[in-house]
């Protein structure tokens, strides 16, 4: 069948992995060229994740050819490297809306296909899951149906692939990890373990070594009865002791295979193969290159994680050129302040979980490289480490996208709060992430920080208070203290002014009103600013405040709020299930106020992926949505200013 | 001056680590067993953790006798086997307290001590915080500085853990990590890793091994040229690859010494003098007895992990007698129910994180040993793999501690939430864990569970209710599914009566009344039905509802409630943040409703340690309390019943 197609058109043949097994072996490198190509294609037009996706190409296709899917079951760690697995499975056509608006997701959705056999998103959940379904296979008896969890070598270093590893190793399954080895996180792979992967990628194969040994030992035995005695001996220690404990992932009781090269795409196919007949856990480590195929992703990986559109042909990224200076984004107002303080107070130092590019910290790396510190994809870890440092009079700021510091919430109750340590934790990406969807959406920071005693929960309005509050933080006994803001550009082109001490706890007045006030907190009271300035256009006044602190809150100033205004709306870009509006219910019943409050913010319910503005309209929190709710709660037109 | 001190009165002289160091390293035998003793004789009349401490009365010993404690830092993980050091540190004669209302805390404490470093009760954290501590000292240039944290093969095996060690063993510090291994957790410890520590220690010991290879390869040389030809091989070939992967430490980076018998506290002292001198990352594996030198713990070491009190000479472990049956524990509820439950349903399997005794899944897992796992200290895979095993069509009951389930929060979200995966998710120890202390408290869980979608929130008010909900969770199509419930005894004798289905989001009027009512979630509505006993015999009649679920809220009885009653009183044993009652303000709200509210719960502080009815007063929700309050708010007496 193969022959007759012309080049360049063996994908156009595949709607599903059965198309994919018509093909002869000899055809997957051509597949493999088209697949890659066809990414460079949507993904440099439509934004999204590239340099992951290109790497495992060769393993995707030979996956999906040896594998029986979707019976057998495939779990890709994170997901943002699936584009070939979906475009594979039935999906080709329609990649062209991966991130948008009510189109694919950007990462494997139960939902979306029987192939997505689970959602993923958040690091290192594939081991997990995957052994998860193996163990069912196992107890239905299911003997044929392979598992199988694809990981990157980033991912393995996380605490949550070990506990995994460490359970999968002594459990009756057929489960094979897959570790995808490109050296990289988003930003280059840090750690032990990558270390040790280097070491074993660079040196002999394991498994042609223990060939060897058993070689050279009968060879020396050969020799004579005194090198036969001490061959013995050697054999036997080796086998006692040394074998045993060879191997990081033979410790854990994993079969280990590998190192292979992830880009041969027949010789994948080939061990694939074979290793669907050996029973138990078994690990294949797999060395690819992120950004394989497209020479520039290749060799700056980092900035070819998600680099937004760009020209295929020139690698030129597209930027949006302006007339004038724009606000800076949120990332990089804290990445440059976090310098500015630090060189101020020697006590300082940054951690980052394996985001220093994302949350900007890599310019203190940079400037500062002792005292700042990306220790891997480890939420956890880097919270327990920062209250450490914070034992030791240190202020370490400890940035942390919002849904991912969900993996450290019991660090953050144990040892920091518990302890009431001086640990700054910056929640980058708080609110909608936008094209990421779900999984990253960091909705519930408010609700699930304020529960927690004696930590400080802010969120800042712009860049100048982000700035603010960050000084705040590190004044002497500020104690735990959170600070959550949005992905993106803030409000300010002006914003690198002196910093300043906030009082903590004390909000501040916007505008004054009347008859109704609105209650924002964080970057989404500028849509509250918009809001108030086109209602003002019509007459109508709500008064804006800005609570700035969600705990403690501004207490005097809610006073204000609940003895001038009958009418409140409260506004915040989180779940209203006991977010920032149900802190100011809860002020309310506790001083006995009555006031008809509405409140604005992410409704009850997983919101999918798009947009920040279109999130904010579906939610109801955009500023048409606030002046469509300020009118229905019946506000009256300002009589004077109609005279006017 | 040893010599002068007659037997049993050395640790009499103790008051700190410096009286400990006046002593010759031959008194350190004797020094331990007085120690052990001590521990002995105050844990078996005031009850606490009791094996953990004896396995490490050696090294606590030895560790003070060596390190110059506290400016060397010495971290406890978990901190239920710190009762030695307590008493070495200056807690002696306090140590009667332990664990008592207003006493010494069950585990190390930074307010409580200079020696306590870090304050702990959750397993695994204390890498992560030894080595913060250790990379302040490197930053502040202390470079003599020591920085020890001690920690048990079962807390190893956590992902914490492990993302610590991937980052220490390429930090700069100077950490000695001591591995107790004693094969246990409170259960026996599971999982890959601890087989691999068994294969090492009765291995040979790696660092002799290593010695040995030398030692022969130089005999095999010496034999003549062939010989040396393969000799030479081979070595190249060992230190080429076997040796850069062998032992899981060293994969690691750590310098790997051991194993060595954790009971030789001269030899103990000794080793850990060698290696304050050796720089870098480095891990000491002692092996250990738990329940060491009290016989009975040591040959039923889960039993006697915390006994209660017992008679030290004949090691009967004391009851309480009744005259008639006592309400069984919740936690014995689940475990039985679970094996009713999964008789019937083939569908059902049990997953605890290192928790089988304490949650009583030690009974199904003995029952029905292929559908009940221990998974090990790892409540991020306990969730995760229960997902998976839920993709599958099966019905986990994943039972983790209220406070625990605090590490597995993003799995919550990311992979059982937003997938909407029908996982049970049984929260023990939910409320106040008692003597255990702010670690353990599950105070949050309402709060935090109560923000994430798609979820399931209830909370039984006895036994039969846990039951109730425990079958309607694993009924078709019921989701994700919380059911929390208290450590310690219900209120029913009867309580094994036929289950049924309960509708979700469905509450239950527990009593009808006048002008006030009250709401509760969950067991701790026993103490309203004693107030409302109460206050009925003083003639006051307010309502008592019972809301079952917080998530979703019973709308139509709140509907009743707020229609009928100007005047509620939530009441519930978690936070007030966020909580129960926050959930009640946001309906009314919602509905516009207006009545003067008044909330009870867990106040917005760190609630220390103290049996659950000391803690329910002190934080204003005991029967007394309610009664306090109700007539606050102002009730009034019901004339009829008077007149009668």
């Amino acid at each position: 069948m193969s022959m007759q197609v012309p080049a360049g058109d063996l994908l156009q043949k595949i709607n599903s992995p059965s198309d994919l097994k018509q093909f002869s072996e000899d055809d997957l490198e051509q597949i493999s060229q088209q697949l890659r190509q066809y990414i460079i294609d949507v993904v440099s037009v439509n934004g999204g994740h590239f340099g992951a996706s290109l790497g495992v190409v060769e393993l995707t296709v030979a996956l999906h050819y040896v594998l029986n899917t979707p019976y057998d079951q495939l779990v890709w760690d994170v997901g943002h490297q699936a584009y070939g697995h979906k475009i594979l499975t039935g999906r080709r056509d329609n990649f062209h809306t991966n991130r948008m608006y009510k189109g694919l997701s950007g990462f494997p959705k139960r939902t979306e296909s029987e192939y997505d056999t689970f959602g993923v998103g958040h690091s290192s959940t594939s081991i997990s899951a995957a052994l998860g379904m193996a163990v069912a296979s196992h107890y239905k008896g299911e003997k044929d149906r392979q598992h199988v969890a694809v990981i990157g070598d980033g991912a393995m270093g996380s605490g949550m692939a070990f506990e995994a590893l460490n359970h999968a190793g002594i459990a009756n399954s057929n489960l094979l990890v897959i570790l995808n080895d490109n050296n990289m996180s988003i930003d280059p792979n840090v750690g032990a373990l990558k270390e040790y992967f280097a070491d074993i990628t660079t040196s002999k194969p394991y498994n042609s070594f223990r060939a060897d040994i058993g070689y050279v030992l009968s060879k020396i035995s050969a020799i004579g009865p005194d090198a036969l005695k001490y061959a013995k001996k050697l054999e036997k220690s080796i086998k006692g002791t040394l074998l045993k404990q060879s191997n990081f992932f033979e410790a854990l009781k994993f079969r280990y295979f590998g190192p292979i090269d992830g880009h041969d795409v027949k010789h994948l196919a080939k061990v694939l193969r074979d290793l669907r007949d050996i029973p138990g856990p078994k690990l294949l480590h797999c060395v690819t290159v992120k950004g394989k195929g497209y020479a520039l992703a290749e060799k700056d990986q980092t900035k070819w994680h998600a680099p937004g559109l760009f020209d295929k042909i020139t690698g030129e990224i597209k930027k949006t050129y302006y007339d004038k200076p724009q606000p800076p984004k949120y990332q990089d107002v804290f990445g440059h302040t976090i310098i500015e303080l630090a060189e101020q107070n020697p006590k300082i130092m940054g951690i980052t979980p394996a985001m220093p590019s994302g949350c900007s910290l890599n310019l203190m790396m940079k400037a500062m490289p002792d005292r700042a510190f990306d220790v891997g994809i480890a939420e956890q870890h880097a919270v327990t480490f920062s209250a450490g440092l914070a034992t030791q009079g240190l202020v370490p700021f400890c940035n942390i996208y919002s849904s991912f510091m969900q993996r450290a919430f019991d660090q953050v109750v144990h040892d920091v709060a518990i302890q009431k340590l001086n640990v700054v934790m910056c929640l980058d990406r708080a609110g909608f992430a936008g094209v990421d969807g779900p999984t990253h959406h960091g909705a519930y920071d408010l609700a699930y920080m304020r529960c927690i005693p004696n930590l400080v929960v802010s969120a800042p309005m712009n860049e100048e208070e982000l700035r603010n509050l960050m000084y705040t933080a590190q004044l002497e006994n500020a104690g735990p203290f959170v600070i959550r803001y949005p992905r993106g550009n803030g409000v300010m082109v002006d914003w690198q002014r002196p910093m300043k001490a906030l009082t903590v706890g004390k909000g501040r007045k916007i505008s004054d009103g009347e008859e109704l006030a609105i209650l924002s907190i964080g970057a989404i009271g500028n849509e509250v600013v918009k809001a108030t300035a086109e209602l003002n256009n019509e007459g109508l006044y709500p008064a804006h405040y800005d609570l700035r602190f969600v705990k403690p809150l501004d207490e005097a100033m809610l006073h204000e709020v609940f003895t001038k205004y009958s009418k409140v709306i409260t506004v915040e870009d989180g779940c209203l299930e006991g977010g920032a509006g149900s802190a100011v219910l809860e002020f309310m019943a506790d001083h006995k106020y009555n006031a008809e409050v509405t409140r604005l913010g992410i409704p009850d319910a997983v919101i999918e992926h798009g947009e920040q503005p279109e999130l904010w309209a579906e939610c109801g929190f955009d500023a048409a949505s606030i002046i469509r709710t300020v009118k229905n709660m019946g506000i009256t037109q300002n009589r004077h200013i109609i005279a006017s």
